[in-house]
């Protein structure tokens, strides 16, 4: 008998889940360790709990639920993504590859179906960069990708370290031991919603991701003169806020001139100080996210960028500093997994597209320790990281369905 | 025997006030109606009590702290300036005005000399905008510059009203307790510092202001489409910050644009949602400030950045709605103040300089019901509105000489 998904629970759990946290429903915000994180975690334990796995969470909070195989030793199979989400976003970003990914496990337990290899869900820490400016914590850990010097550096927006935030929420194991062996899963498979409407538009039902674009991200710190906004002439002035205006309209030029639809840039933090109406800003903080599925393209992207910041800079007379969060190559998928997700498609007689996930997601450095691939399902308008995002149950049911025939068919191989 | 000051009783008051604050010292940020306000409050009016003062505040907290006449029925001789510091800025910017208005009258007080009139130092609640986003709150409800619907109807950045605000204080009188009426002063003199380096570089001591500019300030609120940084293409996006940047440049290009060194023009403002470093921005708001010393020019400017709001918001289909919060007119000194003024720079032998006051204060409002003019002091640098701002206790002590003579002498007018 084939797993049968139960997608009224996994609808069900996916509400409850959007419940924890600090914005109005339907908006969902959810940042790492705080509050509404921390029970939100909790409660996905009880569910892991109660379909009766086993479950283990490392020094940085990285959750792994475990239905074991008839062999324990082989290299496991795992799948999962992340249940953060960054503020008034959507309740399907992430939480689909969990939940979904549960579901998958859940399923296969009740069909009774043996299976060599353990299987794994994998509840990743901070996908989302929200708290400590850098996407992909839990999974740059993981797979060695980020000196651990760094991690220890980072600091969240009120000044509290990366080291003091995971020791007060009960995290405190050395961070050493995040660090996942390169032979711990034998395959590694995301669920995810599309975040992009070409599924929808092409009315196919299953993505087949045989790659993950090159994101880069930094932040840029500008440093001008202040004063009063009736009193201090317009000449000479030096304000951080005007460069900063410069700076975020040549993100978007960047994006356009490199001529491929895949460049996208965007600014998506930008603060000022003091702030006050009557006053010239005499600093400003710009979050840029440039990417691309071409590593090179996305590089000379950002070199225009920082070029750009150089001459206005220069020109207004502001001081500058950039600090470079992550420039990360793209992924491939495996072979081996594509042709396992292909084969499940096809028995189960859904509708497919071979495509790349220019989101990324942690699959990105699970790519670097083990065997990798993606499946995404449709989601409404191609939205994401909005309250009105949206995924159909039927999508979510094709989804895991795809999800746990891959999984058994790799965890037999 | 003429009134002498004690400028170290003034700059020690000075100091002690500017530790009231919200920011780490030099910095100061005192906001209305906060703790920090309500104590330097408090510690205001223990000071009037000690140099045997009367005093008494309105419904909004407006403070008059009042040395009697001989002819107690005559209109009285006002001064005063405001307390209240936008987010870190420095102790001199309205406090001299206060501080220095309160060491005049005891000043006149010790010297024992008659004054026909009774005298007045009258601090003003919120001139900054900080809080409700519109300075001269005081000043304009004192002069009816404003409809009493209106101050009802504004709300602090945490949604609180001023009704609400004001009695939470202890200000519950009803708002129509605070209009003064058009009698009440029979003239009103501002000491101030400069807050632009015209003194200073031409070595004068003191500013006689026969005009103040012409302010207007509104915000913008920017509506378009949020989405995944790394998932949406750049085609169509609807980008709110985009959209802001350019705005923003555009209130620099029209106060460039008017020929006139006395257009400035600054976003102070600038806020956007969700403000996650791989989310498009889906709201900005700005906060704009345009003044001018002639006020058709000014309204020009304005009008140059409406245009460009429109042009903008059409071209990257954003939403707009713009919140207008002043547009004032300038306001021309008294020429019967401006004599007084003269001669007590005369008798005293400083130098000065007839000059137009770019910044505004709530004398541009006092000017609508009574005669009004001010006095400046240098300031270093020409720096306001920053934790540098200074003034030298000469310059001090030589503003408060001349507004106490021109006191005195309006007094027995």
């Amino acid at each position: 008998m084939n797993p049968r998904i139960d997608i009224e629970q996994l609808s069900r759990e996916l509400e409850q889940l959007s419940l924890f946290s600090d914005a109005p429903s339907p908006a969902v915000t959810r940042v790492l360790w705080t509050e509404q994180d921390m029970k939100a975690r909790a409660w996905l334990k009880s569910l892991a709990l109660e379909a009766g796995f086993l479950y283990r969470e490392d020094a940085l909070g990285n959750t792994f639920i475990r239905l074991v195989g008839s062999q324990p030793d082989l290299p496991a199979v795992g799948t999962g993504s992340h249940n953060d989400a960054i503020p008034f976003s959507g309740m399907y970003d992430g939480t689909v590859g969990v939940l979904g990914g549960l579901e998958a496990l859940r399923a296969i337990k009740r069909s009774g179906l043996s299976h060599a290899r353990s299987l794994e869900v994998l509840m990743f820490t901070a996908e989302e960069p929200t708290r400590f400016g850098l996407g992909c914590l839990g999974s740059r850990v993981m797979s060695g990708a980020i000196e651990l010097e760094k991690v220890r550096a980072l600091k969240d927006a009120n000044g509290v370290d990366l080291e003091t935030a995971r020791k007060a929420v009960g995290y405190t194991a050395p961070l050493e031991s995040v660090r996942l062996p390169k032979d711990y899963y034998a395959a590694f498979v995301e669920l995810h919603i599309e975040q992009a409407p070409l599924l929808e538009q092409q009315g196919l039902q299953i993505g087949v991701v045989n790659a993950i674009a090159a994101p880069a991200s930094f932040f840029v710190h500008l440093t001008g003169e202040g004063g009063h906004a009736g009193a201090r002439l317009m000449l000479g002035r030096r304000d951080a806020l005007l460069a900063a205006a410069e700076i975020a309209l040549s993100v978007e030029a960047a994006a356009l001139q490199s001529g491929a639809m895949d460049t996208v840039g965007t600014t998506g933090i930008l603060e000022i100080h003091p702030a006050a109406i009557n006053s010239i800003p005499s600093q400003a903080k710009l979050g840029i996210d440039i990417r691309d599925t071409d590593g090179l393209r996305r590089d000379q992207a950002v070199q225009h960028v920082l070029e750009t910041i150089k001459t206005v800079c220069q020109r207004r007379q502001i001081e500058y500093r950039i600090e470079m969060m992550n420039a990360d190559p793209p992924a491939q998928s495996d072979p081996k997994i594509l042709e396992a997700i292909r084969q499940a498609v096809q028995d189960l007689n859904f509708s497919s597209l071979e495509m790349v996930s220019r989101a990324y997601h942690d699959s990105l450095f699970m790519a670097r320790i083990s065997p990798m691939a993606m499946i995404f399902i449709p989601c409404r308008g191609g939205v994401s990281h909005r309250p009105d995002e949206y995924a159909t149950p039927e999508d979510m049911a094709r989804g895991v369905e795809v999800l746990a025939r891959t999984m058994l068919n790799l965890a037999n191989l």
